[in-house]
């Protein structure tokens, strides 16, 4: 392999400097997927945002502080010590049979009837998400997502070096007619389109949710175009006001891979969420896991299980739902009061809020400023393939406290009164250089 | 995309056939890299291998009974109960700072020296695997792997469409004049080598570990040819005499990524493994790591860090080897005394030891027969990425008693004889239409 050629090398392999370089010898030798991936600009300043001075309205974290942590422990030495030998050997690929089971209890609060063989579980969803994009992407394929999208989605895709095409959501959710549209479009331009990716219910980063309405529509474009639609809903349980929608799952079982998390509505330290999709994709979603992983932990995967037979899962979900719902009114009724000039959507449930900003603010080039007045968001840009967003930011108000919330977005109203001084006295706020690709991280999901 | 025509579909969602139907309508939209993807043959038959009748000298499964799971029980709940908050939460992608200290003094034990930096702890060792080869593979790059090889790396490295080219070891392992012939001949054909994989200690499947001699030899070689040597070690703790060899790492830490793993010397059930590897390569680890599944078991974490610093694990590793010594023993004299015609190599550590068959014997063709006898193997086949193998099969002395061994050893003397017979009598025993290819399944660790 003449053309790879590392920095200059002894042969004695004692001989050679052994750390402190930050060189790449080999550079050369990566794929061609490894060179669009690239450490966000915005991980250090997310290290500074970690102190505990500044208030992060940036992750994704859950509130864990209503578990049961002393029942859960009691459960964890009991499956230790009974079912030990389960929990600490290797699993099936496709993972563990009661937990599937359980799983379908889960789905069927969203209308989705599936059998056990359906789902797979997987190291969180993910995991869930690599696998799909791994057996349908090529290199240059198109996937059509909303705009904005998941930023650890847009990840996963680039990973893969899948095209990203957005397609605008409004407060109903993803647009019928611009799908459709978008569609048509690139089937004309003799473009491959794999995937239509979507969170249909309380939207991350955009706070909305797919409308009963538009559900069978979005359903039926994928279907006339042949387009498999695979369906993102880590949050679908965590509505605020009456029950949840049905999954797009619960209407099409040929045409949707569906994604689900205990993340949210339990705990993501254990890493378990799953997908359910159509028989044959399901057994090479199965392939694809065991290639990756071999199994998903048994561990995590009992733990969950136990979790489920011996606790109010469905109380807990209840109890999160009102805590959630009290931080969203918290966010909410701060926006109203300290920056009434920027605009944002009121979510119904989930963990995010989607705010745009008075014009001519840049939400990516006013980061540093925020962090300087102790208070963090994550920039739109981070939720778009191709460079839009700035104009928007996220706001999270799953992680703390209303007191906290409140403050956070006080500070953030003088950033952005200072910035907007300087729009009107330069015509500019803070500018940037380029664009940040983010790449996805826990702070994010 | 007008190539895609899913099968017939109705536009109304709820009017379709729901399940039952085998066909796959995505059957024209899967990746290239997915039509590579195949189900073993070989697990129908490990369902039925799984019957308690049956002796399995397939599986790659550790013997947990030594552990101590009413001490392990204690610990999984005080950390619920003390650090739930944390266990139960997301991650860094890099892993736990603590378990990556802690992951230091294991590799200590083989004279590796590293900054907790370098260590990117992961979901197993397969799926550092999995995250090295997509970092470096493109679709036709070769990876240059012992013959026989572990059967899970040759599906990651097929799932990215690496072609595998074998390099013959002996009984001292990867035979360094092939190796360089190898690499000489492949850059003289033009072709670009990325990775060399090895598995130096009590190989998987053959049994045999990398000579002291032939340490820096190999290194060398890799060197000279601009190569990163890939050091797949799940094993190295588990020698039956002697002290551990120093890993290839030790000798280089600019040119090895190495992978080390839970799941041999403590257990698989949570799922840590973690490789190590030179800086700039690291950072893109986890950033891989990021996208494929945001972060490692927080859960899972924890357990095995506080398996570290609360129970004597050094202690443990002892209690395996001496277990799994004397079950080697008892394969090893089982074979003497019932398949003396055959051959076998005599591992001084780790699960397996690989035997070849008398002249004419088909290892592959013969496993049903086996499985009839109720006992289980793997063929050798499995081990290759080019169809060779079918004189050889893995036996795993791993999990089974030494009494079960021996009446394995038993049953699988009497499926020999039978063969050996159709072989006198007919010339050819049985036979086998196509080659089967492997996927990696925990049947197969």
């Amino acid at each position: 392999m003449g053309q790879v050629t590392p920095a200059p090398r002894s042969a004695a392999p004692h001989a050679r400097p052994s750390t402190g370089t930050r060189l790449d010898p080999w550079i050369d030798s990566y794929a061609d997927r490894t060179h669009g991936m690239r450490a966000s600009e915005i991980r250090a300043l997310f290290a500074v945002a970690s102190r505990p001075e500044v208030v992060s309205l940036a992750g994704g974290m859950p509130n864990l502080a209503g578990l049961p942590l002393d029942s859960l422990a009691e459960s964890a030495q009991r499956l230790i010590a009974t079912r030990g030998a389960t929990a600490l050997q290797y699993g099936s690929g496709q993972g563990d049979q009661t937990l599937r089971e359980q799983i379908l209890e889960v789905m069927r609060l969203e209308g989705i009837d599936a059998h056990p063989d359906d789902v797979v579980v997987t190291t969180g969803s993910q995991q869930a998400l690599d696998l799909v994009t791994r057996l349908f992407i090529n290199p240059g394929d198109v996937i059509v997502a909303e705009a904005p999208s998941y930023v650890g989605a847009l990840g996963v895709f680039r990973a893969y070096q899948a095209e990203v095409v957005h397609v605008p959501l409004d407060e109903h959710g993803l647009v019928p007619e611009a799908l459709d549209e978008a569609l048509t479009r690139l089937a004309a331009e003799g473009r491959t389109v794999k995937l239509i990716y979507t969170v249909p219910n309380f939207h991350n980063p955009a706070g909305v949710t797919l409308s009963l309405e538009r559900r069978p529509r979005v359903l039926e474009i994928a279907q006339r175009h042949g387009v498999l639609l695979v369906e993102d809903n880590p949050y679908g349980l965590l509505g605020f006001s009456g029950e949840p929608l049905p999954a797009m799952r619960s209407l099409d079982d040929e045409g949707v891979i569906y994604l689900g998390s205990f993340s949210k509505t339990f705990a993501p330290g254990y890493r378990v969420g799953w997908a359910v999709a159509p028989h044959a994709v399901r057994e090479k979603l199965v392939l694809a896991s065991e290639s990756a992983i071999l199994c998903p932990s048994n561990a995590s995967q009992l733990a969950i299980s136990t979790y489920l037979a011996e606790h109010d899962w469905k109380g807990q979900i209840k109890a999160f739902r009102e805590m959630y719902r009290e931080r969203r009114d918290a966010m909410v009724s701060a926006l109203s009061e300290h920056i009434p000039e920027a605009s944002w959507t009121v979510p119904d449930g989930g963990f995010y809020t989607w705010v745009r900003l008075p014009d001519g603010l840049d939400a990516q080039a006013m980061l540093p400023r925020a962090i300087t007045a102790l208070v963090a968001y994550v920039s739109g840009t981070a939720f778009y393939a191709d460079g839009q967003g700035a104009d928007h930011m996220r706001l999270s108000f799953c992680y703390p406290t209303p007191e906290r919330i409140r403050e956070g977005v006080r500070r953030l109203s003088t950033v952005v009164d200072g910035e907007r001084e300087l729009v009107e006295i330069f015509g500019t706020a803070a500018t940037r250089e380029g664009r940040i690709v983010e790449s996805p991280s826990p702070d994010l999901a």
